[in-house]
Order: C-alpha cells, then sequence, then structure tokens
C-alpha cells in the first residue's frame, strides 16, 4: 500500500489529522516513566485510535548511542505491532549524494522499517532518489521549517520566487513521480503554508510541525493547510502531548492531550 | 585544542592535505576483509601518518543498524588509539531545530567523541546552533555539494548571489562567532571553489569531497582553493583509497594509494 493511502486510511479511521511526536527527551520524562522504551509504548498504548501517524524523531534516540537506537527500533516495532494500521514517519531530515543516500534509506526502510521519513532538500533531486525510488514510502521534504531561523535561507527571493517556493514547486513538478511526496512546513507560518496549499493544489500531504510548543495558532494553520477535501494535513504535536502529565499517569493525560486536540483540529476544518 | 588547531597540527606533522574517507560499503569490500570494524581498522593502520583527517560517513554504518553504529562507534574509537593527534570528521549532514539538534550533537560529540561534523545549512543558523556553541569542535557547513544535482537549489540566483554564495557569506560573517567553521565543497566545481575562497579569505579551511570516482581534478582542485599559506584544504578520497586493493592486503594498496595522492596534492599546491 502507497503512504498516501496508508495515511488516508488511518485518518479516516480515527477520524484525526493529529499525528504524536515521540520525542522522549529524558531530562522532561516523568519519574514514573521507567526507559524511553516503556515511556514511548505507554504513549503509544494511550493514543491508539486517535492519531492519523506516530513521528519519532531520530535525534533524541541517536543522543544515547547504541542503546537510542535500540529504543529507537523497539518503538517502531512496537507501533507496528499495537497499531499496524497507522504510518510511523521518521524525522531524520537526511540527505547525501546517491550512493550515500541508500544508507540512510535501508536504516529507515529495512532495518527500522518505517513508512515515511523527512529529509532535507538543500543537495537537490539526486540526493533523496533512494528515498523517492522507494514507491510505496514517503518522502516528506523540508520546504518552510517552524524554527525563527527559517527565513535566513528559505524565505530568501530567488528568480523563482522565494526559495521555498522554488522548493515546493519542484517537488510538486518533478520529484513527485511516484506520488509518495509530502512537505514539510511549520505551525509558526500559516500565510507561506496557505501559499504552499495554494501552489501544490489537493493531493501532496503536508505535515505541520509548530503547534504549542514553538507557538503556532491552531484554527490558523488547520484554515490555512487544508485541501479542497478539509484533508491534507498531517498536524504534529510532541511536547504537548507526551508530557501533558508529570504523575504516575501521565499517559492518560497524553491521551486526553491528544484527544482534545484531535477534536480541536476537526472543529477548525469543518 | 580546537579544531583548526587540531586540524593543522596534524596537517604539518604529516605534511598532508588529505583525508581519507570512511565509506566502509559491504558490496564493495575486498573478500579477505572480515566485518567492518576489520576493515576500517587495517585501513587506520595503514593510513597512519599520511593523512591530515578522517572521514566516516555515518551512512555507510547506519545501513546496518544497531551493529553498524557499534561498528562506527569502534571504528572512531580506533582511530583516537592510533592516531590520537588526527581529527575525526563524522559526515552526517544534519540538521534541526535547536532542541532537537542538540541531541545529534551528542550523538557526534559525546557519544562517539568525534572533532567535527558535517551540518545541512537549509533550516538557517539556529538550527546548527548546537554544533556551533561547542568552541573544541568543528562544524563543517555544506556549500556547494560535489553532486551533479547540486545546481538545482545552491546555483539559483538570489538577491544576495547565488545561494551557495550567500551561505558562504553568512558563515564567515555570522556563524563563524567560535572560530570553529568550516565549508563543504565538491571537487567537481573548482571555479565554485575558487570563487568561495576569494570570499572567505585564509583562516577557514575547506572540505572538498569529490576527487577520484565522482571525477573531480585534483590540480585544479587545489590550486583553486588553497590560502595563500598554500594549505586550508581537507581533500577528501573515499573509494580511491580504501578500496585501491582486492587480495589479501588490500590494505598496503589503500597506503600506496594515499601515499600517493598526498604527494600529487603537494605538488600540486608547491
Amino acid at each position: 500500500m502507497s503512504f498516501y493511502d496508508k495515511l488516508q486510511n488511518a485518518s479516516v479511521k480515527n477520524n484525526s489529522l493529529l499525528c504524536v511526536g515521540l520525542d522522549p527527551d529524558i531530562t522532561k520524562l516523568p519519574k514514573s516513566a521507567g526507559s524511553i522504551t516503556d515511556f514511548n509504548q505507554k504513549i503509544i498504548n494511550a493514543t491508539k485510535g486517535v492519531v492519523c501517524a506516530y513521528k519519532p524523531n531520530s535525534a533524541f534516540f541517536e543522543a544515547h548511542g547504541i542503546k537510542g537506537i535500540k529504543e529507537l527500533k523497539a518503538t517502531c516495532d512496537y507501533i507496528k505491532k499495537i497499531s499496524p494500521d497507522v504510518p510511523i514517519i521518521l524525522d531524520f531530515k537526511r540527505s547525501d549524494i546517491g550512493n550515500t543516500s541508500m544508507g540512510y534509506a535501508k536504516f529507515a526502510f529495512d532495518f527500522l522499517g518505517v513508512d515515511a521519513v523527512t529529509v532535507n532538500p538543500y543537495m537537490g533531486r539526486d540526493s533523496v532518489m533512494p528515498f523517492l525510488e522507494r514507491k510505496d514510502k514517503g518522502v516528506i521534504i523540508l520546504c518552510k521549517t517552524s524554527n525563527e531561523g527559517s527565513a535566513e535561507f528559505q524565505n530568501i527571493v530567488t528568480d523563482e520566487g522565494k526559495l521555498y517556493e522554488l522548493i515546493a514547486k519542484n517537488v510538486q513538478s518533478t520529484w513527485n513521480a511516484n506520488n509518495n511526496c509530502a512537505l514539510v512546513v511549520g505551525a509558526t507560518y500559516p500565510d507561506e503554508l496557505s501559499n504552499i496549499r495554494s501552489m501544490i493544489g489537493d493531493e501532496m500531504p503536508i505535515l505541520v510541525p509548530g503547534i504549542g510548543a514553538q507557538g503556532g495558532n491552531l484554527i490558523k494553520t488547520v484554515k490555512a493547510g487544508i485541501n479542497s477535501s478539509k484533508s491534507g494535513l498531517i498536524v504534529n504535536s510532541s511536547r504537548g502531548i507526551i508530557y501533558a502529565g508529570e504523575g504516575q499517569k501521565y499517559y492518560e493525560d497524553a491521551r486526553q492531550a491528544a484527544e482534545k486536540l484531535r477534536i480541536e483540529i476537526n472543529k477548525a476544518r469543518s
């Protein structure tokens, strides 16, 4: 099944555009959390049926070396066991020259077995070909990122529009030959999000980080980013959900936060 | 000791601008090579005293999951044991929003203990701050990469010159406050290399991949990239050295290839 189909099916089944970001920062875990894997498993159990995707961010696992990679693998395996219909997006923002990017594609798709990855477009289309060629996998390309410093290069005016617009245009016109691309656009930039949606039309999903801790406005974001079917968004929340509670039953607070956000997103798109 | 100093000391001591790229592709290893770690150790032993740096590329290790990360760690540990004066550059081309990039910095500098990393500038300066803030570590920023597709965005004309020029300018004027930045410029683009050297002046090193298998011309590259002290380059060769031999004593062929390249580089800069 294609990434688009798996995402759409999970989104319809759970009536949700919400993606839970698994960013386990050990300085922020509740005291009762145990290991990163235990924590993630509780969060995954608690948010089952509420989400359209899970997005583990590789950096929070890599920070712990080999142990962290084992926990990333265990987390991906657990999602596939508990919620096999929900796609896993590995947020790792890689790219390199072709034969080298192949190694990253193997890590994500063969070792971890995820459904989609985030990639960085700076090196050009050939640098992400090993990802694009995996027709059954999603390739989510950084376009306009949520951080404050994203303007430094992404908003620079080029002969063909702003740089982030050129990237959206090239992804739409050339990179997406296998219908497996999506874009990353931060919730902190609703005007750019609206601009990008109008450029790319309805089909391509947009992954939107930056709700909550980073300050993105939910209603503006959803209205700016949805397609004409009132869908096409993957709205990510990490800290706002996984750290919603600090007590023994932190995962129940996480579920409530996820459920509340799912409903808010659905209100905003209706 | 700063990265600049460690690099300069190794370069002077070994009279070398050569960096050996450790890209262990198991489909290309000699039959007698054993594990990736065994292979790398033989290459490191053989090229001791001939190089100014080693550059393991994370992708070739990540391709093998947990096993690969263990081999990357063992390879870094071995370089530190056998050639403690030679800096290790982890080629992993990361970047993410600030609190997330911190995880990648921990992986590289604390878990692996490398001296420098490559990073991707697309997300802007704040995305690489956790690297830049490590004053004793080198941060090598992708500027004009060696792949054919690098023109797609890097050569695009902006209000402030081509995009790769703007990146070189911002790194020089703002990012390099701690004197720990360097740039990546592919040997496949000697005109751009010459242009960048004239923009950034003498101090900042330039890491140059793309010699050999990728087709970069060595003499042109060295002449285009050296600073007024006839130094300031880190000329990387991976496949041309580590796969120089196929027999039992492949590492002796690797040493000969490295020694030959070291001498050719020195001729070109004299």
